[in-house]
C-alpha cells in the first residue's frame, strides 16, 4: 500500500478518450489499496485558447485576472477526470489550488508555492477517494488566484508528493522515460532506467523538456522518488533517485542538445573593474535570458572580449544591446552568430572518471565539428557547435561514450582531469 | 453617488466586441463616484458547451464534479470583463462565488444561497476598484465549489445587492424592458416603466423569462429596487418597485403566454380520500413538473375526473403516469391533449376592478376561442388555449384591456368579483 501522486500532462488529457484512458488508469493504481491522487494540465491547446481570449481584450498578458482566467483550463480537466472515475465506479473528488490549499506568492503568472495544507487531501483519502488536483495554481493568502507558470504542473505534483509524504511521484508523459539521447535522432539511444536528481537536473537545464527544473529540485531537496513514463503504455520507465542508490554508474548518463542558440560576441571592450557589470545590467534590463558566458583578456593594449548566448527569441533585443554597448567604448565592436546549438553531455559519473571532455572534444574534431564555446560543471560539458552538425555529433558522442550499453557500475578510479 | 449591481447575461457578454462594450458601460457608470459591481454570466452558449464536455465522460449530469466544471464558464467571461475595464484604465478586481463568500447549501446544480459576506466587496469598491463577479456560482461551508441551477447569475446579483445595501440592482438584457405583451407577436406592446414586485414575480413565474421568480421574490423580500433595461442602448428601461410606489394603476399590466403545456386527464377516479394524493405522488415520483390542477366531481356514481398540466417536455413520462393511474381503477381512463398554451393576464390593479376575468373570456369567445383550463390568484388570470390561437388571444386582450395606454391610476372601486 502506497500514497501516490500521478502528474498528467496536456496531452495526456488531450481528448476525451485520452481522459478516460487516465481515469482506468488511476483507478487501475488504486487497487489493491494504494492512495492515488492524479494532478492534471489542461488539455492540450486549452491553455493557448485562453491566453488567444485573454489577448483580445487585453495587451497586458500578466497579472491577476489573466490568472483568474487561465485557472479554469486545469478546472475543466480536473472535473471530467473526476466524472469519468465517477463514471467508472469509483468515489472521486476534485481540489483546485485554493482548495488543497496550495499557497503562493503573490506573484502572478509565476507564483512561488510558499505551503500545501494535506489534511484534507490525506483525509478524503482516508475516506476511499481518489483525488483529482487542478496543477499550475495556487492562491494567496488572501486568496486571489494565482499560477506558478512554466512546469507549473511538475511543481504542483512534486509539492503535493512533500506535503503529503508520498511514496513516488510519476511523471505521465507521451514518452517512456528518459533517454540516452533524442531517439528521434539517435536509433541506438536507449531508455535509462534509473538517473541521480542531479542528472535530471543537469538534463533539464540543458534542454531536456521531460521535467521543469524547479519540479526537480524539490523533489531532490525532500529526497522524493520521481518517475517518469508513457500514458500510452505500461512500461516502467525512468526512475529519478540519489546519486547514492545509483548503483550503475557510467561517466556520461546522457546527451542534451538544445536548439536555436545564438552567441553575441562583443569585442574592444575595455580592460577595468565595472565594465563586464554594465554590460550585463544592460542586457538583463532588456529581459535576455542568457546562459553561457565567456570572457577573454586579449593581447591587444588593455581590450577584453566577452561572449554570451541566448535563445534565438531574444537575438533581436541582443543585437541591439551589444550595438549601443560596442558604440559606448571607442574601439568597441559587436558580432552575432546565430544557427547554434548547445550539446551537453552529463553524467555524475564525471565525478569519478578523467578525460571525459577531452574524449568530447576529439571525437568532435574527427568529425570536423567546430566548437565556439565551452561550458562545464562537475557533472556536464557543454560545447556550442553549428546547428548542421546537430544530429551527427549526437550520434558520434553516443557511441564514443558507449550509451548503447548499459551503464556499469564505476571503477573507482581518480577524479577526473578534463 | 450610489452602490449599483449590474448583472449582464449570456447575451450581453456574448462576444468579445460585447465584452469590451459592457467594460465601457461599466466605467460609465462608475464615473462620479458610483461604486459598481459587475455580475456576470457565461458567454452564450459556453454554459451548454460545458454541459456537452462533461457529458462525453459522464452519464451523470449534476453532483459535485459537474459544478465544478461549469463554474469555469463565469470564471472566464468574469477575468475577460476585469481585464477589459484594467485594458479601458480603471482599476479592476474579479471575485469568484468562494471569495465573494456566497455560502450555498450542498445540493450541487441546485444550491440555495445561506449567506453573502459583504466586507471583501464592500473593501474593494472603498479601495476605488469596479468589481466583478462571477455569476450562478457558490461554495458550501466546506469549499466545494456549487452552481446555483437557472436563474442562478440573477439571484447572485439580488443576493449581493441584498449584502452590500445597494441602491438598485440592474439588469441588463437583449430587451429594452418589460412590455405589456410579446413584442413580435404584438406590434402596440408598450414598454412598462414601473411595474411592482408581484406582477414582475407572477410574470416570471407564467412564463416571461425575463427574470427569474427567486431572484423577484429575494428583491421583494428585501425591498431592493429592480432596472430591467437592454444593453444594446441606453433606454431607462423598466423599474420593479414595490406595489405601494406604483402610483399609475390599471387593473391589467400585462400579458403573458407560457407555450408547449400539455393537458392530462384522468376519469373515472374513485372520489376517496386519498385517491388524489395517491396520483400526485406518483406523478411527482416521475419527476415530472406539474402547473394548473383541475378536479371536477363528475355527477356519474361517486367518480372524480382530474386534469394537470405539464410542460411538453414532460408529456411521454406524464402519459405513462397517467396509463399506470387509470389502469390501477376499474372504470379508470386517461387522454392528454397537447398543443396548448397558457395564456395569463397580470396586474395588480385586479384587486381594484371588477370583471376582468369576465372580460377576458367574453374577448376569448368572440374570437372563437375555447379555454380548456383557468387558474386564478388574486393578482392574475391564466387560461389554457390551443396554440393557434396564442398570437391572435394575446392581441385581442391587449385590445380589450386598453394596454397600448400608458397605466392610469386606479380608480379606488370595490374590489373586483370574477
Amino acid at each position: 500500500m502506497a500514497l501516490i501522486i500521478q502528474k498528467y500532462g496536456g496531452t495526456s488529457v488531450g481528448s476525451i478518450e485520452r481522459v478516460r484512458s487516465v481515469a482506468r488508469r488511476v483507478i487501475d493504481s488504486a487497487r489493491g489499496g494504494n492512495k492515488v491522487v492524479a494532478v492534471v494540465s489542461a488539455m492540450a491547446g486549452e491553455t493557448n485558447r485562453l491566453i488567444d481570449l485573454g489577448k483580445t481584450v487585453s495587451k497586458n498578458t500578466e497579472g491577476r485576472e489573466f490568472d483568474v482566467l487561465l485557472a479554469t483550463g486545469e478546472q475543466v480537466t480536473t472535473a471530467l477526470l473526476a466524472l469519468a472515475i465517477e463514471e467508472a465506479g469509483r468515489k472521486a473528488v476534485s481540489f483546485l489550488g485554493h482548495q488543497v490549499q496550495i499557497t503562493t506568492t503573490g506573484s502572478f503568472s509565476r507564483a512561488r508555492i510558499e505551503s500545501v495544507n494535506a489534511d484534507r487531501t490525506l483525509k478524503a483519502l482516508e475516506d476511499g477517494y481518489i483525488v483529482v488536483v487542478a496543477g499550475f495554481q495556487g492562491a494567496t493568502r488572501e486568496g486571489s488566484i494565482t499560477t506558478l507558470g512554466r512546469g507549473g504542473s511538475d511543481i504542483t505534483a512534486v509539492a503535493l508528493g512533500v506535503a503529503l509524504k508520498a511514496d513516488r511521484v510519476e511523471f505521465y508523459k507521451d514518452v517512456d522515460g528518459i533517454f540516452t539521447a533524442d531517439p528521434g535522432v539517435c536509433p541506438d539511444a536507449r531508455l535509462l532506467p534509473r538517473v541521480a536528481y542531479e542528472e535530471m537536473l543537469e538534463m533539464s537545464y540543458l534542454g531536456a523538456k521531460v521535467l521543469h527544473p524547479r519540479c526537480v529540485e524539490l523533489a531532490r531537496r525532500n529526497n522524493i522518488p520521481l518517475v517518469v513514463r508513457s500514458s500510452l503504455n505500461f512500461n516502467p520507465g525512468t526512475v529519478v533517485v540519489p546519486e547514492e542508490e545509483l548503483m550503475e554508474y557510467a561517466a556520461v548518463a546522457g546527451i542534451v542538445c538544445d536548439k536555436n542558440q545564438v552567441k553575441v560576441s562583443l569585442t574592444g571592450i575595455p580592460d577595468r573593474p565595472g565594465v563586464l557589470a554594465a554590460i550585463f545590467k544592460a542586457v538583463a534590463e532588456a529581459d535576455i535570458n542568457i546562459d553561457m558566458i565567456v570572457e577573454d583578456v586579449s593581447s591587444a593594449g588593455g581590450a577584453n572580449s566577452v561572449s554570451f548566448t541566448c535563445g534565438s527569441a531574444d537575438q533581436a533585443a541582443a543585437e541591439r544591446v551589444a550595438k549601443k554597448l560596442s558604440a559606448a567604448y571607442p574601439g568597441g565592436a559587436w558580432g552575432t552568430r546565430s544557427g547554434l546549438v548547445k550539446l551537453s553531455i552529463v553524467g555524475a559519473g564525471m565525478r569519478l572518471h578523467s578525460g571525459v571532455a577531452a574524449r568530447m572534444f576529439s571525437a568532435l574534431a574527427r568529425e570536423g565539428v567546430s566548437v565556439y564555446m565551452v561550458n562545464t560543471s562537475d557533472i556536464k560539458v557543454s560545447c556550442l557547435i553549428e546547428s548542421k552538425y546537430a544530429e551527427l555529433a549526437v550520434r558520434t558522442l553516443h557511441e564514443v561514450f558507449e550509451l548503447a550499453r548499459p551503464r556499469g557500475r564505476a571503477k573507482k578510479t581518480a577524479r577526473r582531469k578534463r
